[in-house]
């Protein structure tokens, strides 16, 4: 029996234990892509309480919550703060065999010194306590990042986005971590959204001309690249319900993008020729500007009309899309490539089926320009668990390069998601343990050493060139 | 070595051993779902031999036989009970690795007391041993039941079922197991099947109106609702091969449904529709009556149509449909929510690799009116063993919240199938006893008896509302 | 910790090490399906040294030392060969959890006697090491299959193909491996393709009448199949993107026909329609031979088209494709049925996905005339790795009949893969002694032999009948 949670936890093998105390514990943390808000950062926030800072924004647990039973009330109504966490401890003491079990009780650990494991008696007890830390005047936004032994964190902005508050936290010499942007232009590709026309006339004010054509929105989009550019931004993002692959003439596109401007909303099939060609476009300019691109794909979003026209997005009602897009991702990176643009690119697929169909499509557009020059994302979101890590870990190294693998990231709209690095690093140094200790791979700590490393921060570093 | 199959089968750990042998060994059985027929309760029914016994009506067994070289004269066809029951312990006693070795040595083992394995040579010896006991007196159909600590036991049924055999068994005051009807309306739904206007004209009758529109379908349906639910029915069932969504007018339904009464098969299409619209009204109805629905989706059957036409369906001739319905289903979900008539509902899929995407479907409709208000159902049919239930478990607990699963059913025809509660509870206590031998959850027996027992009982109970 | 690859490589347990030692080590090959090309062994080709052996033609290893960041120079462009196998060895050295590492260390180590393992130093050391074993004339084809235990082995061959080989191979009568030729039409189904009407003047010339319609590529194939079957040929091969189901007459099949010998590309409904009704008819006729056919389904080939045009097929572009054909191949299996046509077939599909699918199609066409009628082949390609094979086994035993599989072949290009028969045989002891040790089988070694040596030899030999 091992302890709950202790120092070895998700470490089976002394091996795992050695590497991950010797070689991945104190790496520091790149965490690449986040949904973190610059402007938090920038004015060194300071949370009101617990359930601001671990309750705020937090679907996984507002989904969890649900499931077990709790009033929305509670969740995202207008319950008391107080009320709202007790109510949380409640779900969470029973979490059985959930991530948000140990992604809490890891937090709890690090951040605020909580020692054993969470019972419904207990919420009252960690309410104060987690308070007078949150209230101490050492736990702000900068306090956080800077404990977390983070040297690198980009943020996802939009391309109107002014970037402001990146600039305001580059100027304090105080604080080390590099905080970039990232280029995330959903909102001008999706033109079935009702906010879109909207959309292109924020656009349109922030370049300081009238976006009338697909070529006007092509110029605008290269405008903020190159603006993003300079301000450190190395990648960019997207999110996807399935990959587009219907290519179209420009002249089409553009009829299509003008017909929505004129109000008209197109069909399925106008929007993902739109997308094709839009996505074409600007992976074309990435490539240019040595950017990474990361593809999100297989999240069928806003299911819940009514909880979504009452809460918005992003609230918990997103899950796994189930139609397939392997056949149209490999010939959009064959168009890209075809045409010499086909840059660095992360992959990740929300359905965990994808894993060896992602790592098999990785393979066939290496060319030994760098190592894993298409890489096979980290488990993400719904997979972002111990199951799913370990396979995507061992499909990434059945199929492909692991020790060229980029590695996390928190993908997390919270502060105290750095925990989740050590999670995953506990994850792989048990990986790579087990296979050592099964004779499958020497015990050359040398080989060892260089692996977690590499996938610990060394890869991150030198694949995007912060 | 672990020795075969004895009191810690399928148990790795103390924990696991403790938490079966203290909470969940002696919890008694709710089958909320199987396919015995309420006459054979009805009338005590009495079996011939161990063949009709294990082997009438067991496509499971015939399936593997089939495999083993086996001519179907000793399946289905004319070959003695004896010659018949030989040959299936032939093949069973080189099953290595599939359920049936070890649903059958523990029907063995429970129901006839032979411990041991089964050899080709044990034949006569089993054959005499089985027989003796079903021949004895004290091992009629609700022997069996009462046996196997059977509080709750939910047949399948036709909308145009009388249920008289669920009165007789109901006024039978000796026998205390609750034997209640479940809604199984898919005759009245398949407009392509040719059987589909006689069965028509068989609800007509018992209507005693003539259903001419669609709106009779729905009056007629309503009433046999009411009918099944002053006999105790808390639940409705469909089989589907994939969930179809694609809404309809009442007047466009209503013309299919016409079109087909005068005898002309629907396309495709136009059956989906109907089934759309069919659906939606269904569940709105079972949502007024507080029913529990179940949607077994993703099996494409009758695949063999010689054997089809030859022995008919449920012969053993189906597999998993590999047609993806995750989109379908949350649109589905989401319409019924739209109309506010979302009522509770299990989710079944044949294909495995559907378990994470339904778990996302299901934490999009939680709305906290009762725990586990959208269920993930527990491995069906092809994937009702120790792989398959282990990847269910793991799956709900990553992405759902596990501590509130209603558990095991049967699905079975079979009277002697109800050791499978104990295969799963088994699977189910070692998967909790390894997590927490891990050091993953803590060692606190109060909480783990909470969830092994609400999982084994507590929770089909309350959530059913028997 | 076990030592890195000694004896009991991938034997975890007493159990695994006694069966694998003692019924399944020495058990002779039966390599049922491979590319090797007769001429080399009619040749008894001697290689020019370990690149010529290892790396030419060899695409896993390529997409590996692309991943790498290893230039194509150094891969199939003209850096010498000693250059390239230096570059191989240094991508070897970090090729963790990769089965090309596992491979490869079984390969130096049977065929050139190297313990220890590569690492990027030893590269001058290998190259010494293997091409002197490789130079001494004892290291021809016929040498390296004599040396590899292969008692039959079948090539993959096109029908136009003359099989002079394969009477020379015969006539040797020092050697004993029974080397026998397989029908793989490929060529002569794929319309979209710009050589297809070349091929069709070939397969004329070589029947001496001219291919007008499809009755006459009907007849020519039937002729070919004549030939093939006087040459020993037991075995079909069909190569699928997905495995179609559109059936049309026989006049439209053969107006698509027509259409493409006069240079039109049909359009790609129309292809998978020629399709259909092309493997139909060769079906109907592997029945009447008595062959099996193997359907190799689910692969999506040459997406890299720039490297297509540089380099051509199989040089590592292939991909796992990610459209399902579970249901069009359940049909297309019982359109067989129907004609009572439907021979003996192995199933492989590329996506891992589908093992479950597969196995439960299989189930629905068994019949009983042999054991295993219709086969889940080995796991293929980006599969046949420790977790691929792992879960081959496991689905097989699961939802069909594990000791009726014909067991492993290579699929390989290679002279010295046969050590994967050493690897499958080692994972299927493994997997048999585990559910052994885990009390899930008992532990009698008459039934556990049989078991393992049938998989690694008797099924072939009974199921091919060689």
């Amino acid at each position: 029996m091992k302890p709950f949670m202790d120092d070895d936890f998700l470490l089976s093998n002394e091996t795992a234990k050695k590497l991950y105390n010797d070689c991945a514990k104190d790496m520091p943390i790149i965490d690449y892509h986040c949904h973190i808000d610059a402007k938090e950062i920038a004015e060194n926030k300071e949370f009101k309480n617990i359930t601001e800072l671990w309750l705020g924004g937090d679907h996984y647990k507002w989904r969890f919550m649900r499931a077990a039973g709790i009033n929305e009330k509670y969740i995202t109504g207008d319950a008391s703060d107080k009320e709202k966490f007790l109510k949380w401890i409640n779900a969470l003491s029973l979490a059985f065999g959930n991530p948000l079990y140990h992604w809490s009780h890891m937090e709890l650990k690090k951040y605020f010194g909580f020692e054993g494991y969470v019972t419904s008696d207990k919420g009252e007890e960690l309410w104060e306590k987690c308070n007078s830390i949150i209230s101490s005047g050492n736990f702000r936004a900068k306090d956080i990042i800077n404990m977390s032994n983070v040297k690198v964190l980009c943020t996802t902005d939009d391309p109107a986005d002014s970037l402001e508050y990146h600039d305001i936290i580059r100027e304090d010499s105080s604080f080390s971590c590099k905080v970039l942007p990232a280029f995330r232009p959903d909102n001008a590709m999706n033109l079935e959204k009702k906010e879109f026309t909207d959309y292109i006339s924020k656009l349109s004010k922030v370049c300081g001309f009238e976006i009338k054509s697909y070529e006007d929105l092509k110029e605008a989009l290269k405008e903020r690249m190159k603006f993003f550019d300079t301000k450190g931004c190395r990648l960019a993002d997207h999110g996807l319900v399935n990959v587009p692959f219907l290519p179209v003439t420009y002249e089409e596109a553009d009829g299509i993008f003008k017909k929505r401007l004129e109000g008209t909303i197109p069909s399925f099939d106008e929007c993902e020729k739109f997308r094709t060609s839009f996505l074409l476009f600007v992976h074309e300019e990435y490539a240019k500007l040595g950017w990474v691109s990361q593809l999100h794909y297989g999240c069928k979003r806003d299911n819940n009309t009514k909880m979504f026209e009452s809460v918005g997005p992003n609230t918990g009602y997103d899950c796994i899309a189930s139609r397939a897009s392997g056949n149209e991702l490999a010939d959009f990176l064959d168009a890209l490539n075809k045409k010499n643009a086909l840059g660095k690119i992360i992959l990740y697929s929300l359905n965990p089926n994808d894993n060896e169909i992602l790592d098999t499509i990785c393979a066939c557009f290496q060319d030994g320009e760098s190592v894993n020059k298409i890489q096979h994302g980290s488990a993400w979101w719904f997979n972002d668990n111990l199951g799913g890590m370990s396979d995507q870990l061992k499909s990434l190294a059945l199929n492909g390069n692991l020790p060229g693998f980029v590695g996390m990231l928190t993908d997390s709209r919270s502060f105290v998601s750095y925990t989740r690095h050590d999670y995953f690093r506990r994850i792989l140094a048990n990986y790579i343990g087990s296979i050592v200790e099964n004779g499958e791979f020497p015990e050359d700590y040398e080989l060892l050493e260089k692996i977690i490393k590499d996938i610990s921060y060394n890869n991150a570093l030198n694949y995007f060139g912060f």
